[in-house]
């Protein structure tokens, strides 16, 4: 538990306040230099262009927009889609075994909206907000905006860990919810175990907290089995759904499901930040996640895309000369977690590798980016996500000479 | 000047104390029930679908997802399309006369959510924002949610008074910001006059405030001249742009240009919100207003369509028997603002006549809805957007009919 408090800026003026606390992002400015040049990026986590189902798209474009363009160019309920609802409720149910999310499942611009929403309507400045750490750092914006006290509990391989977290709570933390991604995390690649799902519900319960479950990245599993969701255990969890990483980012189509009693709340929050996300992505979503058969193949296909580069990365990270990183092997998603070995000079951080590393034109994201206290000098996030075996061979050749250079 | 204070509700929990605040709306319920049946909607200011160019839209998605689709799919910079900034930037500077609005320009997710970032990165609880009465209801919830003291200024058939405004702001009105949607108001159709946009420029500039220009509406003038936004006559004005009426709601492409010193703020709020909006809807619009001389002729079109329709309500209201209702003309847009006649038992409300139209199949919106002090009665606003003229004169001859019933 490092439990640093956000920073809280002079109250000045409201624009100095939000801009000292809503810090732009590293990892946008690394994303913007990896478009300017011929850089192999490690950095964002995107899809890369041969994830996109382009083709299938145009094709549904063209169905919705030739019979059904009064709905898809109108003005949709705050809601959502009522087909793209039903769809998405069915799949909640039968392929991640929630209880019918019907009547408190809103669909959303993309899951950061989601995030956006829930800060919105439930945290008011001062509120303690637990995050796991290292977090996503989307999350961490999100929130800030609202001038929470974010605290930050520790993940590990197994994800957030729970008896941190319920050794804080016995001591008297009382949070207004606890934000993770329990499957596959970005930044950590870590996976919540079974048994710390039971104990993160049952803690959420007892002490009157919400869990925020931030799920993009399930259907991506390489190995293992499938781990039912923290919000099949308990009531007290907003779960968090996205196609951005398994149809496009480009659509901004993600999903919100709350307690019953929250959901008023969050729809008129809604309707008066965006009215409603755009009804021809959402018709064009519906259109393809409909074709059950078309769906399941494309999946699959990504699956076995993103597991190969997986591989490849993690391979190629276990046999540089002298292992200057170690690296944690994730079991699905789009992100590795890393970080200098313990031979490597204490006195060099994560930032100076990514600096070098960069001038070499590999992108990586230093790990104090992942959290509000700087924890995590020496570790890194590399994603596997946008490369090819080859070129992730090549970037992580990069970086371990860019260590070494150091 | 009416100036109440928006209630403030206690502080019990923020849930209750916000879903308070952020009431939902009873246009949105008339809009939901419109739906349900064979109503006649002078309700909702929705284009219809005769409106959206469905046709060019599929040819422009094939375009854009055969030929650009890992740029249409992929998040965009959360400023937004390059080149739909291009062409917005242009279009403000050739059309409307604006500055050069290159650096401080950015989409957003519909101008709805440029009202919400405004005021997320503007309004603490507490602080004065200046409304027209009426005002659009959109802008009362968005700003609702950051718990201001709502301010309302009355606008006339000239729009908003700014001479009273000055008054206000003589005796010691201190506001952050002033919205209103200065041609072709929604609700009230009115236009402000070129005389008060630029006092109002002055009163910004000396005053020291932010004016939130809401501009969806300008390309649809029936007759007259155009007037240069208030945004072109001084430097403390955001200018909000939409595609929602011109092209098509359902895209959620909206722009917003701010002061050069709100960029950054605005930007980080943005990305803190939705990331960005969907890249695939904002390559649409780019391809269509590419195209010059198509969307020349489509605004043309689109101005025949809604100028007919304008005539067509307010010659059926003018020439109802005994004139039980009175209505003003407007220059432009998609609505017109109307009461009960002195002639009309001054007991009767429109809360009521809505009621009973509602029962003859007829939906309108109260005055009430478009205030915060419930400072119209007596008033509706009437949409001439939804119907073709035969349907407008049935159905302004029902409402003739509710209101004698009363």
């Amino acid at each position: 538990m490092t439990g640093p408090d956000t920073p809280t800026a002079q109250r000045s003026t409201p624009l100095a306040r939000r801009t000292g606390v809503m810090r732009s992002s590293k990892l946008r400015e690394l994303i913007a230099a990896t478009t300017a040049g011929p850089v192999l990026s490690l950095g964002g986590g995107l899809p890369p262009p041969e994830a996109f189902p382009g083709e299938a798209l145009a094709a549904a474009a063209d169905r919705v927009l030739t019979t059904g363009a009064a709905r898809a160019l109108q003005y949709s309920p705050t809601e959502g889609d009522p087909d793209l609802l039903g769809l998405i409720a069915a799949g909640l149910r039968e392929r991640l075994g929630l209880p019918d999310p019907t009547g408190r499942l809103l669909v959303t611009t993309g899951s950061q909206q989601a995030l956006d929403l829930l800060a919105k309507v439930l945290v008011d400045p001062g509120d303690a907000v637990v995050v796991e750490s290292p977090a996503y750092v989307g999350a961490l914006r999100a929130m800030a905006a609202y001038e929470p006290r974010l605290i930050e509990v520790p993940a590990d391989d197994d994800g957030l860990d729970t008896r941190a977290l319920e050794l804080a709570l016995r001591h008297g933390l009382r949070p207004k919810l606890c934000y993770l991604v329990a499957t596959f995390s970005n930044p950590s690649g870590a996976t919540l175990s079974a048994c710390r799902r039971a104990h993160l519900a049952d803690l959420a319960a007892h002490y009157g907290f919400l869990v925020i479950e931030d799920d993009p990245y399930w259907q991506l599993r390489f190995t293992g089995d499938h781990l039912p969701p923290v919000a099949s255990r308990g009531e007290h969890v907003a779960y968090l759904g996205s196609f951005s990483k398994v149809i496009a980012p480009g659509l901004r189509v993600g999903y919100l499901v709350v307690p019953t009693g929250l959901i008023r709340a969050v729809v008129v929050a809604k309707q008066a930040t965006d009215l409603n996300s755009s009804a021809l992505t959402q018709r064009l979503v519906a259109d393809l996640i409909g074709d059950e058969a078309w769906f399941a193949g494309h999946v699959a296909r990504l699956r076995r895309l993103y597991a190969e580069r997986a591989e490849a990365l993690v391979t190629a990270v276990q046999t540089l000369p002298d292992r200057p990183l170690w690296v944690r092997r994730p079991a699905g998603g789009m992100f590795a977690w890393a970080g200098l070995s313990s031979t490597v000079d204490g006195r060099i951080t994560a930032m100076a590798v990514a600096s070098a590393a960069m001038r070499r034109g590999v992108a990586v994201v230093p790990g104090d980016e992942f959290s509000v206290g700087g924890s995590f000098p020496r570790e890194l996030r590399l994603s596997f996500s946008m490369l090819g075996p080859a070129d992730l061979r090549e970037a992580v050749a990069r970086l371990g000479a860019a260590v070494t250079e150091l």
